[in-house]
C-alpha cells in the first residue's frame, strides 16, 4: 500500500507547482483524470436548472436513487472531467446513479455562486420526482464544505434534506485555524497555507471567513442528516475532518469519521491505482446505501 | 429511540447520587446489571495471572479469538458483575469468547495496578497460544483509557500488539480539558466535573493527570493498530472521544469516530434495552472481526 501512495506521490510531484488559475486549472485536469473510468458505468451529459452536469450510471444502479457530486479544487478549478473516475465509482460503489455538477468558480464566480448552482440542481432533482431521502450528496475538498453549506442553506431555508451526506477530506474552514495545517505541511504533496490562501480569498469575494455558508465549521449543525466524514492522516486538511465531525456530533448529528493512514488529500480520486482508495469508496457505499453510521 | 433513552435515563436519575466509594460502587452494580445477559452465552470465572476474570462464550464464538474487555467505572467501581451484560453482548456481536477482567480499583490501589493487571492477562494469553493479531482489547469509559494506555505500554516495551481495540466514551483526559466537560454538563446525566475530578485524584495516587499512562491524550500514539472510538453526543466526554481520535488519526492509526445521537455515556450497558446500544455493538462487532475501519 505505501507504495501504490509513493506512485500517486510521484505523479503529483512530477513538476513544479502550477502558478496561477490558468495553469492550476490545467494541472488538477492532468493528474486527476490519469486512470479510465471504470467500465460497465454509462456517461450522459445533461444541463440541470442551467447548469451543466453529467450523469453515471452502473447497469446495477437502483433507479431512484441519486448521489449528487460536488467536486472539489478549492472553488476555483476541477471539473466533471478531473472527477469522472470518483464520481463514477462513487455512484457505483453506493449503487446508485451519480449526477456529477460543474458549478460556477472562482474567482470569476465567487461565493454563493457555487452554493446556488448546487441548490438549484438539489430543488430540480426534487421537481423530477426524487424523494428527499433517495438523494445524498457529497464531494471532496471544497466540494465537501459545499456539501455542508448545502445542507445548512437548506435547513435554513425549511427545505426537506437529502438522506445522508459525505465529506472525503473536506475544506470546512477558510480561515485555516486547523493545527494540521502547519503540523503536516512537509507530509501533504497538494494543500498548503498559501495556496489555501489564494483561495480562500477568491471564493469569498470579500465575505469574511466566518461566514456559516463558507466555513460551515461556524455553521449551527443541527438538524442535519447523518454525515460521513473521509480523511486521510497525510492531510494539511486532518483538523478540518476532526473538528466538523466534533461539531457535527455536537450538533446532534449521526457522524462517523475514517482517518485513512497514509492517505493524501481526496485519495480516492485515484482508486483506479491505490486499493485504499477502492476500500474508502467501499467503506463510503455502503454508508450511502444505509443512509447512516 | 429516544422514549427508550428515556426510559434509561429515569432508571439513572430514580435516586439521588450516590456519595463516597462504597455507594458509588454499589450504584453502578444497581443500574449496570438491571437487565438479564442474552441467552446462550455461557459464563465461567476464572483467574488469570492473578487478577479474577469471566468468560463469556456463546455457541458460535470463533474459539481461537478473543475480546479482553475492560470495564468502566472511573477506575474506582465497576465489575465482572455490573458489566456482564455490555461484556457479553460484545463478545457475541463480535463472535468471539470474551474474556472480562476485575482489575484493581483506586483509590485503594491506584495507577499503575490496574494497568499492571491488564498486562499480566494479556501477556498470559499469549503464553496460552492466543495470537497476538487474535486478541482484540475494549473497554467503555476508563475502561476505554485503560485500553489506550495498555496498547501504548505493550507498544513502548516492545510487545506485540493486538489486533485492534475499542473505546467506548473513553475518558482519556484525566485533567478534564475538553470543552463539552462544561457544555454538555446539563444533558448528561452521569458524568460531571466534581465526580470525575474525585475519579482522579483516586486513581492518580499523586502522579501527574499528564502522565501519557493516566492520560493516553498525551502519549505518543505511533504504531498502535486500528481504533474504533464510539460515543454518544449526550455526553461530557465528547471531546475525549473527538480528541483521541484526532490524535489517533494524526498518528497514522487506521482510525473510526462514531457519534451516536442522544446517547449518553456508556450507553451500550443498557443495549437489551436499548435498540442504539444494540446497533452500535453490531458495528463494533463488525470492526473487531474485520480489525480495521
Amino acid at each position: 500500500m505505501m507504495a501504490e501512495i509513493d506512485d500517486v506521490r510521484s505523479l503529483l510531484s512530477g513538476r513544479p507547482r502550477p502558478v496561477g488559475w490558468t495553469e492550476r486549472r490545467a494541472r488538477i485536469e492532468e493528474v486527476a483524470a490519469v486512470d479510465p473510468p471504470p467500465e460497465g458505468v454509462t456517461f450522459t451529459p445533461a444541463t440541470i436548472a442551467g447548469v451543466p452536469a453529467e450523469w453515471s450510471v452502473a447497469s446495477d444502479a437502483d433507479p431512484r436513487r441519486v448521489l449528487l457530486f460536488l467536486h472539489g479544487g478549492g472553488y476555483c478549478s476541477g471539473s466533471i472531467v478531473s472527477h469522472r473516475n470518483l464520481a463514477s465509482r462513487s455512484g457505483q460503489a453506493a449503487g446508485m446513479r451519480c449526477l456529477a455538477l460543474q458549478y460556477r468558480l472562482a474567482p470569476e464566480h465567487p461565493f454563493p455562486a457555487a452554493l446556488e448552482d448546487a441548490r438549484g440542481v438539489y430543488e430540480a432533482l426534487l421537481d423530477q420526482g426524487f424523494a428527499p431521502g433517495d438523494i445524498v450528496v457529497g464531494g471532496d475538498s471544497a466540494g465537501g464544505g459545499l456539501t455542508l453549506a448545502l445542507m445548512v442553506a437548506l435547513r435554513d431555508a425549511g427545505r426537506p434534506l437529502p438522506g445522508c451526506a459525505w465529506l472525503i477530506s473536506p475544506w470546512i474552514d477558510l480561515a485555516m485555524t486547523g493545527a494540521t495545517i502547519d503540523c503536516k505541511d512537509a507530509v501533504d504533496p497538494l494543500i498548503h497555507r498559501a495556496y489555501l490562501e489564494d483561495l480562500s480569498e477568491a471564493y469569498r469575494g470579500g465575505r469574511p471567513a466566518e461566514d456559516p455558508l463558507i466555513s460551515p465549521l461556524h455553521a449551527d449543525l443541527v438538524g442535519l442528516p447523518p454525515v460521513l466524514v473521509q480523511v486521510g492522516s497525510a492531510e494539511a486538511l486532518l483538523d478540518d475532518a476532526v473538528r466538523i465531525a466534533g461539531r457535527l456530533g455536537a450538533a446532534d448529528v449521526p457522524v462517523r469519521l475514517e482517518v485513512w493512514p497514509a492517505m493524501i488529500h481526496a485519495w480516492m480520486l485515484w482508486a483506479a491505482r491505490l486499493a485504499d482508495g477502492r476500500r474508502a469508496l467501499a467503506a463510503a457505499g455502503d454508508f450511502l446505501r444505509r443512509r447512516g453510521i
